[in-house]
């Protein structure tokens, strides 16, 4: 079971017809947001369609696509232009500028299919002997470029590796708590076969529906409730990686050990330059009885960090606590009333607390819970809010395309720090972005908006998600974007933070992610890759090129 | 604060004095162990005294001694041989069967005390210079040869760096939850000067008192409360290494990354290969209002590991799961007995639960792991049997002189597999050393015992910790040692067990562990410690070599 690639939108987020979040008050928060931006009335911007976009010519010789079908069935390889485009980029901000702007720069001159490790392997080799880039590919919803179908200059084309054909659940040890898993499987597919004989990995990110298991392995990713379940480097329990030159490798899946650096804690960020992840073993948990969602009102967010910060240290099991600052709590109050009814100058916090599990230990997390937060000034606002978030918490990325059509822009960008950097690196980060969007404005008077959320919470830290909207400059929306997206980077690197907490490296953290491994540390890892793949066959121009 | 070096013994455990830990029984004890060994009468086998041991000559001239003084202030340079013999071995059983034996094959032939990393990093770079190995050493405590005095070919010599003097708390983020600490600190300064500010690392391995916090980030070693406090790559956030070449660098401390593998995750097991660990960042915890250990009951083994099991994969919040089969169970109680009232045939195991923190969070925990084992069979014993463990805890390792002195031989080994392999691991692996046991026997007659318990669990598996008692081969004692490591080893690697949870790897290790990672992997490591150790000064002869 996959996703038919026909179904999802080659150029933007999710299903080919998008998804209408907005409903009956999409005109008042047009206005409100059209207002909100100082954007004034919105212009009409849409994409170039399929037709009209340009892509490079394919740079394969028909000898080599013949090659090829030697290797792997022909009808699992593809170089129609919509599969090409469709595997052309991942589905950051830059990327769907790019993908929208009716001219691609580069795209996978053949997208295969493969159907397992074997293939992969002879795939490597095949790429390896004829000069050619792969691009391990999943759900493609990279937002940081790590798809990118790019290629290095001693290479002669690009092939990119669509792996969601091999998505078999292959074993569930009940005993052990965990799952082996064929690595290109999508989340709901992989969630349904486990919750079918009562279990779960609990990993719900908000690419859930178009993500696979490979691509969360790969870039560190995070579900909502990893205070639970754990990012995906732990609940990574061992992996199967296929590297150039036809090398099937092992990461153990130990439950502890000290027999050296684990070889499951480099495939975990790896972001397919070692290898092709084809197989995951991971940790899963019993479907919880409960999943119970509320949410508290805080009148200060300093005090309203602190609580998460107490309720972490004091080791309260929750699932997931997500904090939204006061301008998030305003900005997503008026997206659902259109703005009628919200005071910007009313500056509170909502807090969502959710715990899953047990019935009666998820009774004992939530009396326990409450009582932290209360000791900290928040108060309780019942389910539906929070059960509200659960029910629509997949749909926010579609919002993008529409904001998009309309001549503006939206994007996140996250990072994580110990508790003691976490508040000035929010002032900071929030101050750099208001700044940057300022000097760059996409229309006369416009002005952006800048929010956040603490959302994975650590004993040491948590992690902090900005989200930025504004007027699209329409003459130069990339260097716009890079003005920004530097800015705020710059910023976190300089108040402790890292590049990513769970977006990964890819193109767009690759200047900052290289300053904050360091010289010594890069030079490691990209020892490390030059062993596992030695004539840089694996996804150039990412992380550690 | 550190521990002045003539007051520890040079060639076996601990305190030069050492400690009697048989009292009053011991003569009951010795005759009992006799018997239990098949030994009869044990002879009187002391030890070479100092003045009786052959050391290699010091490799180094004069003058590259001059011109190390010109680095290190000379007094901070040792050349005794107190100084090279302490440090010429770990305290593994082949080290102290050679270290007693009146000869030494290696030594270094100088020891030195650095101060600061910027020393460290004079001393790598002279050793490169000089083409001398540099073995790092913390409390010298290895038991799998990780701290050997060993060179490569290319080496005209070895410096071992004792890193004992630097053993500051630096700084203490109480915010945060972590502590910034110089490696070089024994676990009891480390732990005054935390508890002095209400703090604790609660990393209590049974080396606590002679093992330094660099030496158990650099093994992954687990304290016995790990449950709770995790194993070093756990508690460890973030660090600081100077490899040779003087190149400083740092392993960050983000609570999480997306930003790629995690240069901590290659820090910690590094057994000194990559650099010289100097400062590290830990996660520390309040002092716990509560320590509460409790003894069980269980008729049945296997019902007793399902009870860890439930315990572990139900969430319920211990710090210390501790169960012994019924050999260990036998051979512990007729220990303090002398044998006196115990019956071997009686196949009983106990378990013991230490719970640790706030007062009402560990009246919870109590409770609901009660219930659990009660539903599993296990019978709650009081707290005496848990405060004799806790109170005499880092006891055992003194019974190991005492019994070489008197023709005996023990050693423990221990790794950790998924719940699913644990209990045919357990069987396959005792039963390889007790075959491998009576292939060889000491004397006429003789049996070793093989006992074993498990500790350090997750919810996936747990930790299997061997020990094996026996009547040494008095003509070829490392023959028969070797024929029973290697039987035991070959067989957990057969069984899906890791060569090691918690010693780590060093020279015992070597030829399995590189089974247990693989050509790839290996590969990989080695183009890693190329990367950071070009010439190969680090700590040659260990883990990757």
């Amino acid at each position: 079971m996959t996703i038919a690639r026909e179904s999802l939108r080659w150029n933007g987020w999710g299903w080919a017809g998008g998804l209408d979040i907005l409903g009956e008050n999409a005109d008042a928060i047009w206005a409100w947001m059209g207002d909100a931006f100082g954007a004034g009335a919105l212009p009409d911007t849409p994409p170039a369609s399929l037709e009209e976009t340009r892509l490079p010519e394919c740079a394969l010789e028909t000898s080599t696509l013949e090659s090829l079908a030697l290797i792997v069935e022909p009808s699992r390889i593809k170089t129609s232009a919509f599969e090409r485009a469709f595997h052309a980029r991942g589905r950051s901000y830059a990327d769907c500028i790019e993908l929208r702007s009716g001219a691609i720069a580069s795209a996978p001159d053949a997208v295969v299919y493969p159907v397992s490790a074997e293939e992969c392997s002879s795939i490597l080799r095949f790429a390896g002997e004829r000069a050619l880039a792969v691009v391990p590919f999943g759900g493609g919803s990279s937002v940081v470029g790590g798809v990118n179908a790019l290629r290095g200059a001693q290479h002669l084309g690009t092939l990119t590796l669509d792996l969601t054909l091999m998505n078999k659940v292959l074993e569930i040890d009940t005993e052990s708590l965990t799952a082996h898993v064929e690595a290109g499987i999508y989340g709901p597919a992989l969630e349904e076969q486990l919750q079918a004989r009562g279990y779960t990995l609990g990993h719900y990110p908000q690419s859930f529906e178009f993500s696979t298991l490979g691509g969360w392995v790969a870039t560190r990713g995070a579900g909502h409730q990893s205070n639970k379940y754990g990012k995906a480097e732990a609940w990574l329990a061992g992996a199967e990686v296929v590297s150039p030159g036809g090398v099937h490798w092992c990461a153990p899946a130990f439950p502890g050990s000290a027999a050296g650096p684990q070889l499951r804690d480099l495939v975990a960020g790896s972001e397919g330059a070692l290898g092709i992840i084809t197989r995951a073993r991971v940790h899963i948990h019993p479907v919880p009885e409960v999943k119970d969602y509320r949410a508290y009102l805080f009148m200060d967010w300093g005090q309203a960090v602190t609580a998460v910060r107490a309720l972490m240290q004091r080791g309260v099991p929750t699932a997931m606590i997500r904090l939204s600052d006061p301008d998030e709590t305003y900005f997503f109050g008026a997206l659902k009333s259109g703005g009628a009814g919200m005071d910007p100058s009313v500056r509170v916090c909502i807090m969502l607390v959710g715990i899953e599990g047990a019935a009666d230990e998820a009774a004992h997390a939530r009396e326990w819970s409450q009582a932290v937060i209360e000791e900290h000034g928040g108060a309780h606002m019942g389910a539906e809010l929070g059960d509200s978030w659960y029910r629509h918490r997949f749909e926010t990325p579609y919002l993008r395309d529409p904001m998009l059509d309309r001549g503006l822009g939206v994007d996140t960008l996250e990072t994580c720090a110990s508790w003691s950097n976490l508040m000035p690196l929010y002032e900071a980060v929030s101050t750099a972005i208001r700044e940057a969007l300022a000097a760059r404005p996409g229309a006369d008077g416009a002005q952006g908006v800048c929010m956040a959320h603490i959302s994975h919470c650590y004993r040491d830290g948590a992690s902090l998600y900005f989200t930025f909207a504004f007027a699209r400059d329409l003459a130069d929306p990339l260097g716009q974007w890079q003005h920004i997206k530097a800015a705020a980077s710059a910023c976190i690197l300089a108040h402790g933070g890292t590049i990513s907490h769970h977006h990964g490296v890819g193109t767009d953290h690759k200047t900052w992610y290289h300053r904050e491994v360091g010289a010594p540390g890069l030079e490691g890892f990209r020892a490390l890759k030059r062993a596992f793949d030695p004539r840089g066959v694996l996804n150039p121009g990412k992380l550690w090129d």
